[in-house]
């Protein structure tokens, strides 16, 4: 079975600068073969930034992060997902009852997911960073239906407390619009078109 | 672990009237049991009915047909998931040639996905049908990549010749508005609501 990502005959080691299974697994999914250090900075910068910048300065932070320590002609992923919904983050939840108040609030709503990608070329010095918005919109959620979700384990590491992934969460979204591997923690298409563009 | 639909407390067998892989797949995600009986009809019906109308038709003549050959108190599944591009239905290609074609028409354009359900309820005679449409945007694909994808075996069996779920398919859409479960070929939100009203 072919892979996308081998059309693009990659000769560079390439290094995600990020723990997260989703993203990995999408990664894998596309052909793409690399070696994951997590990175290790402090998230909380500035959040009076807009969304777009926010994202776009933390896998930058993110990506330059592991770039110092590495010593070869490696490409690094950084990338950054957040939930936004009426001027204001939904991080991680803390514990059971913020997630449980997290997805009240989204509740018959539509919020925006953001995430920023940073890609550098240790070889070239290209970096290179953009974004990506989708609109979620959620239907009305019962109160059994949040507590069963959050008794299924799945919420607590997850920013805005769901995964579209999940079957909670895909029941619980009525309509995107944008990317929807966006929501899931990584742009595809997006993170495709800006590999090549490093690549060059 | 949960599953949402464990939540409905469902007590009558559920029959699904589609061999369709993908569809099986997002139901068992869901928690859902159910037995797979394919429906055996003739899908050339007139094809001059506008999208929305043709694909609750295919559906209801789906579920139709293997509810007339139950005996008991079922609850039957049809679905019927349709690629619309400028008023032309595209199918499930015939062979490579007519895949590279389907492909080369959907680069850089919006087409259409429409997927009916219809849900029978064996029990209480309930019938209903609905149908979801999602609004999907290529990229402009090189034909190396279309080359490559077909050559991969997976456009062959997928109406428009392409998933969504695919490593390919993932890389080529642009943007989604919609149900991004639609494309893959069962909307699930719609469904779940469906079927908690075919069990009122």
């Amino acid at each position: 079975m072919i892979k996308i990502l081998k059309l693009l005959k990659i000769n560079q080691k390439i290094v995600l600068a990020s723990k997260s299974p989703r993203r990995i697994t999408l990664l894998k999914n596309l052909g793409l073969e690399f070696d994951v250090i997590p990175s290790n900075i402090n998230e909380n910068i500035n959040e009076k930034l807009q969304p777009a910048e926010y994202v776009m300065k933390l896998s930058r932070l993110k990506a330059e992060n592991i770039s110092s320590i590495l010593e070869g002609n490696e490409i690094v992923i950084g990338a950054d997902t957040t939930v936004y919904l009426d001027g204001n983050y939904l991080n991680k939840p803390k514990d059971c009852d913020e997630a449980f108040e997290m997805l009240k609030k989204l509740s018959s709503k539509t919020h925006q997911v953001y995430t920023g990608i940073t890609l550098i070329n240790k070889h070239t010095k290209k970096i290179i960073s953009e974004y990506c918005k989708t609109d979620v919109t959620f239907r009305e959620l019962t109160d059994d239906e949040i507590y069963a979700y959050i008794e299924s384990g799945s919420p607590i590491d997850k920013a805005g407390a769901y995964g579209i992934q999940d079957d909670f969460g895909a029941v619980f979204v009525r309509h995107i619009n944008g990317c929807y591997y966006n929501i899931v923690g990584l742009p595809i298409e997006l993170f495709y078109r800006m590999l090549k563009e490093v690549l060059r």
